[in-house]
């Protein structure tokens, strides 16, 4: 057999050869450096044999971080002998350390383990020491096909492997990893040698994992660590990790007392305490007056009805799981709502629509209630209870464009006054290879995505479209904030919906007198409460924008005789329903204005003798810093302004 | 036997003697004008017999008002007689006219009647001709034992009369009451002729009422009259009937769009159109604002809870057929909650409290979720799903009091905004003769009514004390609006609670740092939105104050080129976020006043050459009359004040 170098040379082998020997046929330097090989272009290990008249180039050390899921999993090898030798060396047997799987994975690397006495969390530093030495002893790393019975012979004290080897297909081809003091059962791919890992790695983790997933089967211990190419990749990962933490809704959402779950009530329905229910009457009374200016006409409607009206809108055929289960009462069957779309529906069939009355543009802050596992839930981001700023706007067919363009605008409107300052429009379109998978009807979705097309780049937008991530019933427009971790998220969605108001057979009567079907467009704006409370929490740190502040301004008298006109100051800026609250305890100034920091209250006023007296303040404001000799009705004035402004 | 007459006069009978003939042998004339017997102060009908000794007194037909139950039962055996002639006329024999009972009940009295073919409305008159014809003839009725054979041999046609023979005891005496061509198995009490019946009754309606009440049982036809002593009251009850049809919430909603209800979602599930919701969302605002600015912190928590949450308060033993079925998911049993008490609870446990913190007062628009059968649904009064204004204050013992007054302040802070002038309070107590009913702690009853009374009596506040009117768990004050229709309805209430905070442990710091428990106060001064929208709709007639007026001011342009000037005008009105809006349609001037008067906007801004050139306006405001030549700039700061101060 050869292969074909990069230069066009031919190299002669009188076997099988792996990309360990291609590199040393090359020379003995690059045996050395070689980490990998690519093989038709394709990221191959050197230890995996060619095949005959590949295209091959070597990559050397030097490029290591192009090959982070070879060393991250050459280091769950290397994870998994420091511990045997951790436990080894406190004199357990070699076979009593039982292993089911360790994978690479985005980031780095885990392993799970059934082991003789669990690992703790301090003993991690530890591992990571025999880590590092295995990794100075550079032990080479081979691979090696075997039989079904060498395999078994091999892993026989361990039920987990032994389950894997027989769990196998007949014809699968058995290869074991080994290197000096440890073989595993493993496809690879690997680097050749503990030698060339970065030493850019950190085990993070020990947690309780179920063997294959599954809560019948055993809990094994997972060690999970991270890795990188390079110091500063590891630096950033790490102190995004950080950063996450210290934004953690759920973090911040105790701290600040926004919100929580109870166990009496239930899992997935967080109970909103009074700041974090203050938010979220902000973030609802804004986007509703907005609304509401806009011409849109918001409605109350149940959150429930029967399953009938899910059936005709297909939820209940393609759906039913997320849903909640059924109320048997009376002669119906009655279900919670896992989606708004069917009512407002009715709301449009409730009277007979002219060609004139269109766009009717119906909305509502809309709870619902979708089922999802104890499991997945999280905080306020992932419940089973939700409140969607929802609408849908029903237009004639030569109304989408303008319709869609207001939309848009209103969307940009709006993320003015949150901040958000970083997103991407995404046009979401049919998948042309897969069509199959949407509603048929090929000159529906030509229309539609050109005049959604159209109507972008007649506003000069910049998007970028995403084949395949269409609607099942019509293309959409997705708006991706960039969160403050760097992570898109999804935050508004504007879609194009043909196929309900067929199904539901709406109607309009035409400038003919006859009948005509209205298009839909399902859009949300600031998406569920919950989430997007979840998303601001993150992205502010609890630093919320003055009028979202659950508390706005606190009041700090410096001693007892300025209490008075610190209630005069809380007085007057309530008139104007700014949430101020004077700080009458018992404590110093200091210990004062710290904890009014703590609670990331926008603005402190520090009052004492000179304030009083010349109806002044002192007031320091967060991240901004501190002005002195205020007037107070100047201060009011402006304060009233930012709030009702909704200034950032 | 004896009887005492008034004077104290005695008359001797050798017999059982019954009214008629007391009167009688008083003198002739008493006799004829007889129509009742005051027996011992009680009324009896002429036809019964006395007892031995009994203080007399007889009641003529000038006081024929008195005794309306007594016309009224007679006037069910007049109509079944008049519909058995009625038959008879058409060929019918008597005995296929078969009949359950005909009582005499509030307002009128029914007979239900098994005919050979239905009677149809239009032959009400002719049924009422009969009646009259028959009072006319004057007949004479009498009273007559009858032994069980002889019952059964009148009625033997008969299988409903045979029916209620049958179930009567034993040892029940049997009583007909015949008049010339009807006999009827009665117990009375009637008049002694059909000649003193007032003919002030009215045959109002016929419809199918199941016998006895089971739908399992045939259905049968009832004929359904009113029937006053005096013209004057007919004429009031037909009046306020007419009132309550013109007001009645169901047909206004429809008419000006509020609400509907649909077959596919279901029944009690209303939902809200943009006129109703604007309602809705006004009345909602109102009073979180308020609340807000009282000191009341406002939470959102979950519609749902675990059963477990209902047994520790007590719900679920006691609750439990008004709530809706259980949803099983994962391991949990879900239910709608049925009220918010214990979610607010929650809330209060959810962190350690002291007693510097009380009171504590969490506040909500909790949606609830109440099973009722859909024969008893109606409208937006008795719905499946309804979200109350409420509240629960946690106090220490020591802060009853001052609480209470609050509440009391902001009810009738409310009542003023709303417009609501004619209201009682009552002092719901304990029933003192049947105190098992109640929580078991008379200590603490004793103490909580007199901490209420005390509190009302400092308040100087008119009330009424209402015994066995308490809740369970502790006393409570109701307000009671009477409606445009006369009827008190309770709006408001306000109530203690000692068990609650028992059942669920709840503590507060106390000054000794040891443990106290709070007491609760539950309290809702609205009521449920779909009850007060209800109430607004039927006092108000549709007519609704400005602030809550769905569309509060049309502009109506005389021509095409005002269209113009009409628009900057509902712009500048928009700009205060007012509802109102350009008729822009096709019809004329006059035809467009009707329909906004129709619509009963408050409002009618009505613009021509002069307005337009001047920037004023042509100003008609409902039921208040005409203004021109009203600057722009003037009515809209007009209008905008209004709205913002909520002005009736």
């Amino acid at each position: 057999m050869h292969v074909v170098l990069p230069d066009g040379k031919k190299l002669e082998f009188d076997h099988a050869a792996n990309g360990l020997e291609v590199a040393a046929a090359i020379g003995p330097r690059l045996a050395q450096d070689a980490v990998a090989i690519k093989v038709q272009g394709e990221l191959k290990d050197l230890l995996s044999p060619l095949e005959d008249g590949a295209d091959v180039s070597i990559v050397t050390k030097k490029n290591i971080e192009e090959i982070p899921g070879f060393f991250r999993h050459t280091l769950a090898h290397v994870m998994a002998q420091a511990v045997r030798e951790f436990y080894g060396a406190r004199g357990h047997e070699a076979n009593t350390i039982k292993m089911g799987v360790g994978p690479a994975i985005e980031n780095g690397f885990y392993y799970d383990f059934d082991l003789p006495e669990p690992l703790r969390a301090e003993d991690l530093p530890e591992i990571e020491k025999i880590m590092n030495d295995i990794i100075t002893r550079d032990l080479k790393l081979s691979r090696k096909e075997v039989t079904r019975a060498e395999a078994l012979q091999e892993f026989g004290y361990d039920p987990y492997k032994v389950e894997l080897i027989n769990d196998l297909p007949e014809d699968e081809v058995l290869t074991f990893y080994v290197q000096e003091g440890f073989t595993d059962l493993c496809r690879g791919p690997h680097v050749p040698r503990t030698g060339v890992i970065p030493r850019h790695f950190k085990l993070m983790s020990t947690s309780g994992a179920y063997w294959r997933g599954s809560e019948k089967n055993p809990m094994m211990q997972r060690v999970y660590g991270v890795a990188f190419g390079t110091k500063q990749e590891l630096d950033n990962y790490l102190h995004m990790l950080e950063e996450a933490k210290r934004r953690d809704h759920r973090k911040i959402g105790k701290d600040l007392e926004l919100f929580f779950t109870s166990e009496v009530i239930g899992p997935g329905l967080p109970l909103w305490l009074p700041n974090g229910a203050t938010i979220r009457r902000e973030l609802e009374r804004f986007i509703v007056d907005l609304e509401l200016r806009q011409g849109y006409q918001h409605v109350y409607t149940p959150q429930m009805a029967k399953t009938e009206l899910y059936k005709i809108s297909g939820h209940w055929d393609h759906y039913q799981e997320d849903m909640f289960p059924v109320m048997k009462i009376d002669q119906e069957e009655l279900v919670l709502r896992p989606m708004n779309c069917p009512h407002h529906i009715q709301i449009y069939k409730h009277t007979q629509r002219s060609y004139r009355d269109l766009p009717i543009k119906i909305a509502e802050l809309g709870t619902m209630y979708r089922f999802e596992q104890s499991g997945e839930l999280t905080g306020l981001s992932r419940v089973r209870s939700m409140t969607l700023n929802d609408a849908h706007i029903f237009v004639r067919p030569d109304q989408i464009q303008a319709e869609f363009k207001k939309v848009v605008e209103l969307v940009r409107d709006v993320y003015e006054i949150l901040g958000f300052k970083e997103y991407k429009w995404r046009l979401s379109l049919r998948d042309p290879e897969d069509t199959e998978k949407y509603f048929q009807d090929d000159e529906m979705w030509n229309s539609a995505e050109a005049q959604l097309r159209q109507a972008l780049d007649d506003m000069g937008l910049e998007y970028y479209e995403s084949p395949g991530d269409a609607a099942f019933y019509g293309p959409k427009l997705d708006v991706q904030v960039k969160s403050a971790l760097g992570k898109d998220e999804t935050i508004s969605t504007v879609q194009l919906d043909f196929l309900l108001p067929q199904k539901f057979e709406l109607e309009y009567v035409n400038e003919e007198s006859g009948r005509s079907r209205p298009v839909m467009i399902h859009r949300g704006i600031i998406s569920t409460m919950e989430r997007m409370t979840a998303f601001l929490i993150e992205n502010c740190a609890g630093d919320f924008p003055f009028w979202l502040a659950p508390e706005q301004v606190r009041v700090v008298p410096i001693a007892d005789r300025h209490l008075e006109y610190a209630q005069q100051v809380e007085a007057e800026l309530r008139k104007h329903d700014l949430r101020a609250k004077v700080d009458d305890g018992g404590e110093r100034m200091n210990a004062k204005i710290r904890n009014a920091e703590l609670r990331k209250v926008p603005f402190v006023l520090i009052v004492g003798d000179q304030e009083a007296e010349k109806q002044e303040l002192s007031v320091r404001e967060r991240h901004k810093g501190e002005r002195k000799n205020v007037p107070l009705a100047e201060l009011v004035q402006e304060l009233a302004g930012r709030y009702r402004n909704r200034t950032l």
